[in-house]
């Protein structure tokens, strides 16, 4: 029970801390210190519940913090508005004040969903996020996006809203499937191969350890994938510039989610193979070398990743989804591409040529 | 045609000007000048469209701006986030980017929802405020708040987002019924009490001229409304602090609003005999001699508003809507009081057998 690592995220009057270490959920005071009024809402899901909820409650009822609940379904499918309307109701129908605040327990969806209820609640009422799915730790710990999907485009509806902290508890990876294990890892070797060739190569070294589950090296993953997104993100908040970098494999993988269902594809798994699609643009156009994009499939395959798009996608079913993207300006697709390893640039300037051959050949 | 006041809310690099004139809508540039993308949505009501919204689709084609349209019903019961959902889809079905841009025309109804559209909208696409009421000129145009009601209570749901502009036609008063206009100056006179002896001063001075509907003093009272606002929000623009003074008369006055039905009573009425309210509280404090209660209600009279509360609501019906108020925190109520003409506080320093007083008698 102890943080072995803190990372401050700088954003000025909006800075927070993020706590990493093992069962720090067993912590009770870590929780109740970062709430500032007398009650609270926890916000989770039938599959996380079960497992974690009672040690939260068990940290507010030491503090003397009164607390409602929201279990919502799991699963991307419910990360509606009208999920975002029930904790809401929630807050309103137990007379939650102004400070009042909202904890996020879960994965990503979880984060998303609870922290753009908390932006809404009465223009903006304190947030905890407690993410506890590698790839909502590495990915939703930093940046303050929060929102819910749309019937015709993923994360239409949201916020950016920052946390008051966020807690990372490696305990709780124990208790994830391989398979959404890897779909956090697609993140971490993301954070790689946009920006640090060296965090590539120590990824490769321990894809063996990581993939087991080791705690020191999953600490030691998030805590860099942290610090990178942090730096990102501190230099373009509201994602007007740089930031866009971060989405890296997002704009393929936002197709691939959208046209086979939310929640068929994992996040993560569809991010992996618009990854290995990115390289591969990238690779046509000259701009990286044959070897960067094979470590990358070699790696991906390594920790059980799709490195291939889904057979029946046509060229016309990623053309139509992309073009609603939030990043599509005036109709025009902005693609994340990589110039080499560990330095990636956001770009409409490509050769739709070769993207055609990209959306073929994948 | 011209601008005849620009002030400029500062508010560090969400900043922006109000324009104050007379037929700026028939200013082309004016508008398309705030507008960086190529495309925006239109948001107004089925009683200001026919009006004015000729003139900004006019100013937009002439400036080649891509545009579509939200005709919301008219009134204070569709402020909901089903009105909200609308204008998204909208976006969603017309391919709005995040460079498009969003234009409220109409009250403040109008602005709240169009407002608070625009913030979730991708978590965020730009906004224009043309507010054709004088309440939502000498209110809305300063301070970022939007959002809309839900069952349980008033402005529970919303955010603060500032606009890039706000365009503020005084030619859009001569089609206001005079009821509307009285419920403006309610809100004028809100800013001489809580503020501006000085202003207050001059209100009184002016009523007749005022009423009228005379258009250089119309100008003047709204140039002062927004800087004393602007003043005030640059202090505190989260509102936890200072800010709450703009809400003289608003707690007791939401409370009349809720009990009487949203809209059946105009915001404003329920906030002139709010001001009567907190007038009498606070003389019964002793903090404010006889004299300024006897300026506020004759003041409030002249302009054809309430000065006494509705006859069918009890103490306990206040109690009730006011614990669960915005701006109650630990269910103690604060209110907005006098502590001379032109100088209000926030507090839940109050004798409750005092206020039980103005409850029963008022």
């Amino acid at each position: 029970m102890m943080i072995s690592h803190t990372l401050t995220v700088e954003l000025g009057d909006r800075s927070y801390p993020i706590y990493i270490g093992e069962d720090l959920l067993g912590q009770t005071d870590l929780i109740s210190n970062h709430i500032h009024g007398s009650s609270a809402v926890i916000v989770s899901n039938t599959t996380v519940a079960p497992l974690y909820l009672d040690k939260i409650t068990n940290a507010l009822d030491q503090a003397n913090i009164r607390h409602d609940l929201v279990i919502l379904d799991d699963g991307e499918k419910f990360k509606t508005i009208d999920s975002v309307l029930t904790i809401v109701e929630t807050l309103l129908n137990h007379r939650h004040d102004r400070k009042s605040t909202v904890i996020a327990l879960g994965g990503g969806v979880v984060g998303d969903i609870a922290g753009f209820a908390a932006s809404i609640y009465q223009r903006g009422i304190h947030f905890i996020q407690i993410p506890t799915t590698l790839l909502s730790q590495v990915d939703s710990s930093v940046g303050g996006k929060t929102g819910v999907n749309h019937p015709l485009g993923k994360n239409m509806i949201g916020a950016f809203y920052q946390p008051q902290c966020v807690i990372v508890d490696t305990s709780t990876l124990t208790t994830l499937t391989t398979r959404e294990l890897s779909a956090g890892l697609a993140e971490v070797i993301k954070y790689g191969l946009i920006y640090d060739a060296t965090f590539f190569d120590w990824i490769e070294q321990h894809a063996e350890a990581l993939m087991k589950g080791k705690n020191e090296f999953l600490a030691l993953a998030i805590l860099t994938s942290c610090r990178i997104k942090a730096e990102i993100v501190a230099q373009d908040e509201r994602e007007s510039g740089i930031r866009a970098i971060l989405n890296l494999g997002h704009t393929f993988g936002h197709a691939i989610e959208t046209k086979m269902g939310y929640g068929n594809w994992l996040h993560g798994e569809a991010v992996a193979a618009g990854m290995v699609m990115a390289a591969d643009l990238s690779l046509r156009h000259g701009w990286i070398k044959q070897e960067v994009k094979k470590r990358t499939v070699a790696l991906l395959g390594k920790c059980s990743l799709p490195v291939m798009a889904p057979r029946n996608m046509s060229t016309g079913d990623y053309m139509d989804i992309m073009s609603i993207d939030k990043k599509a300006v005036n109709g025009t697709i902005k693609f994340v591409l990589l110039k080499a390893l560990g330095e990636a640039i956001v770009t409409s300037n490509y050769n739709p040529e070769l993207l055609k051959l990209t959306l073929i050949k994948c």
